[in-house]
């Protein structure tokens, strides 16, 4: 079991306090196989819970689930040029289909003979599998729009890997849909990138920004590229969902055309949209503090866990009388509660476990609460605890974890808020970048100059923000006219 | 569109009829990577459901999710002696880990440089990566049992490979559980063998005959296989579902020991059970007809379709406003209906599309119905039509979804027992296997008579039954003693 103390604070070591946390609590571990993870059960009830309730967004929008293969031939990748050059390189080959027993008697080998003609390639995304397929699925505009999702794992061989933020394997949903018109493909686009900062911000309680890549950071094969990017409590910047728009690119590629109204033969207009166990990342690194997790309640596996305090069988046989009602009303209301009577383990080694999990509401009752008619609460988020009446408690557990929710995410915006910052001149941003945060600042524009801010403070521009200050300007570091303000910071 | 005047009739080719129905009811297709199929949204969203109740029930029986990594390095799979012979020889091998530009500027090519010190197998299955991680999981009886399962892809390189039935890659869930005692993980194994005939019973209406599998047929490092067996409109036996009782195998081949209550220190007991996208194939073998697919309305995406018969905008518009309410109270009463009025396809044209499609009832309302205030009602089981009053029509729509549930789970169950013949003599047995169906045979529990039997005759034994008749007898093909009939097939 976790020992709460060995906790690293955020304080002392930010990135370690976090790989300890993902570790102990849980989520995730490192498994045999280089970059690989094991999502813990109870890291993947969480993402579970993000599953479905994105997956409920996606048809609320009119969108259906589909399954293409993992395994991608080789020659695909070549086909959309720049495609190839943003994915192709660091994936895992497949290059034989046959193991045999090894001469010496000791396990087994590659049987040289069952060599494939033509590599395979593990999916890094599925574009060029799934627009090879569409090719037969499009004649007509009646056959558009397709509006497919795909829940799958995809793999891209990373040299450096942390739990849920960047490893070789890792699960995500793409959306990959296929348009009769450029303004439906734009429109649809967006619309999933609205979808994506409605589920950080009313589920996981996450603010995010709205906006734009640039040209650098655009996705490979990409016209345009949609980006929510939140901000970590350290202050660095994490990309959370993008939505690309990605014109005739992938249509052309693989020659997908179709006969438009008019009868006119036309290339089909294209999106992709994707989050990924990334997202576990954000939540564990927007919310929690020195104690452990702190989860927003529309995630958390257990959202209430009750333990009782008692010192022998009849005591816990009373406390139980008195709870199993409040359980069972607390379930008619769609509240998952846990009552945690098991007996090898001590109270406040419960409380900080718990803490530790990120449950939301704490009960804890013991035979003295039986007389007042009383039981403690603590709130995970605040930490606070007070003393409540049973009558009523659980509307009043109800209504607290509403608070809790849009607490931490009052709470995350506050810090957003503090730690964004317009800054005026290359000096300043110079200065100011190393204390974290989001900076505004105007940009000509060019990707030499954002290469430029990149290679001497290590700050990308996130995005060119959708919302807010439209105001032109002049580039911080060249002078040059500047459309408005972007978003810079250092970033996972 | 599909056309359905196409469709192999069963009589003529039972497996084209069924190769033809896959494609053309939408449900899967071939891909561009051999053997790999890609499952679309119509034929996911059936094997959505089927994913949605299955879980529900791993849950019910106290079973989290988790997920562990696609890819096993090569040497796990020799830990097992058994399993290796069984699993690691036709697979996906993973080699490199990198491609770069082609010296000749045309595409890419794999760099010779970035090759695995050790191979990486796409996992055929998951005891082999489970173990490994559980033993760090588990140390005392106190961290048992552990209830795991799984959804995930899986690999296995097949050679004749068909749609959902024997596809390289395939979905399916795998269960991996450990325990403190041999008896609980024997209870486990039988328990998800209950799981799997229920499932398969109550929502796909397949009847399946519970048993155990002879040695030949075992999962290869299982101690016990249970499975359940159901029988296809051509007499043939599909495997559906197995579990298995894996004993220490695992636990010794990755020494996963834990300290027992005595404080002893002792292996640990393992199952692992699982069901696959090949329940899909079982499905539409089941009940489906020369129309097309007929689908158990628990498990069809579309209940109930709508089809307006009308002349003119304003024809519809009357339709709409009588349909309208009786929509959202069937969708109330949680019942997934359609009204199809899209007015590029005739009435006729959708008719044979929906029954293609194996939508359980359907709807057809006209203006005369209008006036008369009834409906025309097919159900898709029968295609029976009746003309029923629109007074009560959502109970009446509701009883019949249950009646059509009920009967296709009936005439299967018929067929089956009609097709389930005891058999005595070797000689009858050669006759009677020709003409399809379960057979009901002694068998003197050897595996030299087993594999006789298959040789001469492609039968194999199914299962060894759970239920019914356990007579002693003499083997039909040896004489020698016979615990009880056993079952024999030919199968898919």
């Amino acid at each position: 079991m976790a020992e709460l103390k060995d906790l690293t604070k955020r304080s002392e070591n930010y990135s370690q306090w976090y790989n300890e946390l993902v570790v102990k609590a849980d989520l995730a571990e490192q498994s045999a196989v280089r970059g690989c993870m094991v999502i813990k059960p109870y890291g993947y009830a969480i993402w579970e819970k993000m599953q479905r309730y994105l997956d409920d967004m996606f048809k609320a929008t009119g969108h259906v689930n589909a399954y293409f293969p993992l395994l991608i031939p080789k020659s695909f990748l070549s086909r959309e040029a720049e495609h190839v050059e943003g994915f192709a390189k660091e994936c895992a080959v497949v290059t034989h289909h046959r193991l045999k027993n090894s001469p010496d008697g000791k396990g087994v080998v590659v049987d040289p003979e069952a060599r494939l003609e033509e590599e395979l390639i593990i999916r890094p995304t599925s574009e060029t599998i799934i627009w090879n397929t569409y090719k037969n699925w499009i004649h007509s505009y009646r056959d558009l729009p397709i509006l497919c999702n795909q829940w799958a794992n995809v793999m891209r061989w990373e040299m450096r890997t942390r739990l849920f933020l960047r490893t070789a394997e890792f699960l995500w949903q793409e959306g990959h849909t296929a348009h009769a018109t450029r303004q439906e493909a734009e429109e649809e686009a967006i619309r999933m990138l609205n979808v994506y900062s409605d589920f950080a911000e009313k589920y996981m309680a996450v603010p995010v920004v709205k906006g734009i890549k640039s040209a650098n950071e655009r996705f490979a094969g990409a016209l345009e590229t949609y980006t929510i990017e939140a901000m970590m409590q350290d202050g660095k910047a994490l990309q959370s969902g993008t939505s690309h728009f990605l014109g005739q690119n992938f249509a052309k590629a693989f020659d997908v055309q179709f006969i438009n109204k008019e009868n006119k033969t036309e290339y089909v207009w294209a999106t992709s949209w994707g989050v990924s166990t990334r997202l576990m990342g954000a939540l564990i690194m927007t919310h929690s503090d020195d104690n452990g997790l702190v989860l927003p309640p529309t995630l958390a596996p257990i959202q209430v866990v009750i333990i009782p305090i008692y010192k022998n069988e009849e005591q816990l046989q009373k406390i139980s009388e008195k709870i199993d009602p409040i359980i069972n009303e607390l379930k008619k209301m769609g509240i998952s509660v846990k009552f945690d009577n098991a007996d090898n383990k001590r109270p406040g080694f419960k409380f900080a476990d718990y803490e530790l999990k990120g449950v939301p509401v704490r009960l804890a009752i013991g035979c003295r609460d039986l007389e007042n008619n009383t039981v403690e609460v603590m709130r995970r988020d605040t930490l606070e605890k007070q003393t409540v009446t049973f009558d009523g408690i659980e509307q009043f557990i109800q209504n607290l974890l509403n608070e809790i929710q849009e607490n931490i995410y009052q709470k995350a915006l506050s810090l957003r808020q503090s730690m964004t910052r317009e800054v005026d001149t290359y000096e300043e941003f110079k200065v100011e970048i190393e204390k974290g945060g989001f900076l505004l600042c105007h940009w000509d524009g060019t990707p030499e100059t954002e290469e430029r801010i990149k290679e001497e403070t290590k700050a990308t521009i996130r995005c060119i923000p959708l919302d807010g200050d439209k105001t032109p300007g002049k580039c911080m570091v060249t002078g040059k006219p500047s459309a408005q303000r972007v978003l810079f910071a250092r970033s996972y």
